[in-house]
């Protein structure tokens, strides 16, 4: 998200909140494992030493703390569960490179490259502890971070399997099969951070509706990360570029634009199926994405999936505008 | 445990109320995941067959379906704390496998050597996320879940900062320090088996206690654990012989047996300086450790950890008699 936009305000008053309830939570593990845990909440260098580094967008923290205030309660009242989906977060990226073999991460080094694989997975199971010890003692939070949590490991496993199936045939990857993953791996954890928000804020009733209206987001959000995992800019989003597509990651851009099945489309099918193994060959195959359409088609996607999200907030919560504005700006991001 | 004890009963009524319960928790995962969870519990091989496997001995779903009955309820009452305890005893196992680089475990491969290491990481994510899940709702109970996920962490992490310590001089690790590392590694869901149990039973002002009772059983099973580790037998205990010597694991006979500063001791000393790195110097400091007292130190330990551990037990719940007897059993196990 764009942080000159008005948005960066609220991102900022969020984020006051947030930091000290965060640092907090962490400052109870053993000194190795909070050195690693301040790591990868980008507080500090592998070394230990801080940096000034403000950690993420914390944009599920934002979503918790201003669903409670949507819902007339303070964003503090939201807090536990603010801290917990931030720590979930966080737990999932130290995992996830970790079974990508992702070596870089927020611009560094990823945890297990700076501290090896063993210290960086029970770091990552220090993050989720965590996590779950902030909202043990309320079940009406509870129970939506719990739910995040399998739909996030089952989005995960089905990410993961997708990787050894095949592009095309009567084994490929659906539309269908893509956003059930993405509203399990991206919208579980968005969804918790909505329900979690409007059920600490006081109204439990909402809460089913703003988990659907999360795991609708987060499929758009996955969409636009495929997205930017193709066409975006490495020195903005940290990431490796095309690494998605080094590692046949079943992406929309690409399962779109293979199902027009049209000449760029059987090109592409080509490309891949030969591998995507060096630079060329990887921006040949975005170049033929693009040309079959699979930009334009996730575009849409996305927007289609943002419109939804917002439909359920409109009807629920018709007066939440910096809420509606921040779920708004996670398709329109640039990293 | 020798199962041609009488508690072998206990233990196969417990198994039968939770079998079918853990069976089902498992059941709502993706095919590959539940794949990799079935392996993990021993249900099944590799390639997905059922091979009839009972898992492992399930003492924590017995603390923890005992300790309701105990209560007077019915040992179903604690069946979700059960099952709970089980799932993170196995996300822990799978998890340790990785960070320790055990290939071998209960005469089996490791889940991370028969699946690969990301598979494996998220299949132990998996059975963390879905132990959650079954105390979501129940706060009385998640409270000490919850607790001794953070123990468990806190208790590995300190375990392998241990490996990177010296045996001897300034930074040696203490005693103290050992006993606290095993209370969280191994006591923490002991602790919370039994607290969950009579919680869940409807005796939640026990539960503290019962809390303390298992975390002191758990530096007895640890000790244990580590004896079995330099003196059991591979082909029983199913795990490799020596492989604490060979990484350094600050075992408790080994800091007992240096302890003692005697002749022995400085012998072993001196082998372990070194480095032990075939089976001849293992051998030869196992029988120096045991040549300086630390195998006997090490029983006596335990022997003292168990008997707080059943002062608790006698004078929370007096007539625990089956309870009693499987907490005592933890001790003289074979494996």
């Amino acid at each position: 998200m764009n942080l000159s936009h008005p948005l960066s305000g609220v991102i900022a008053r969020c984020r006051r909140l947030l930091d000290p309830a965060l640092r907090e939570a962490v400052s109870v593990l053993h000194p190795w494992g909070g050195r690693m845990a301040a790591f990868a909440m980008g507080w500090s260098d592998a070394d230990g030493r801080s940096h000034g580094g403000d950690g993420g967008k914390s944009v599920r923290p934002a979503i918790a703390m201003l669903s409670a205030e949507a819902v007339g309660a303070p964003a503090e009242s939201a807090l536990p569960g603010a801290v917990a989906v931030e720590l979930v977060h966080a737990f999932s990226l130290v995992h996830d490179d970790i079974i990508d073999h992702d070596e870089r991460r927020r611009h560094r080094e990823a945890l297990w490259k700076a501290y090896g694989v063993g210290p960086a997975l029970l770091a990552g199971d220090a993050l989720l502890a965590l996590a779950v010890s902030q909202l043990a003692g309320r079940p009406e939070a509870m129970k939506y971070l719990s739910a995040a949590l399998i739909e996030l490991v089952q989005g995960q496993t089905a990410d993961m399997a997708f990787e050894n199936r095949p592009w095309r045939g009567a084994n490929e990857v659906t539309v269908e099969e893509y956003t059930e993953m993405a509203a399990g791996k991206t919208g579980g954890l968005l969804g918790a951070s909505a329900a979690a928000g409007v059920a600490l804020g006081g109204a439990p009733e909402l809460a089913d509706r703003m988990w659907d209206m999360g795991r609708d987001l987060g499929v758009a959000f996955q969409i636009v990360d495929d997205m930017l995992g193709i066409w975006g800019d490495p020195s903005v989003t940290g990431k490796p570029v095309h690494s998605d597509l080094r590692r046949d990651k079943k992406t929309f851009p690409v399962l779109a634009a293979l199902a027009t099945d049209g000449p760029a489309a059987r090109e592409l099918s080509a490309v891949l199926v030969d591998g995507i193994t060096d630079e060329r060959s990887a921006r040949q195959a975005a170049h033929l994405v693009e040309e079959a359409g699979g930009r334009a088609a996730a575009q849409a996607l996305a927007d289609r999936y943002v419109a939804s999200a917002l439909n359920i907030m409109d009807e629920c919560l018709p007066d939440a505008t910096d809420l509606r504005a921040l779920c708004d700006s996670l398709v329109n991001r640039v990293n």
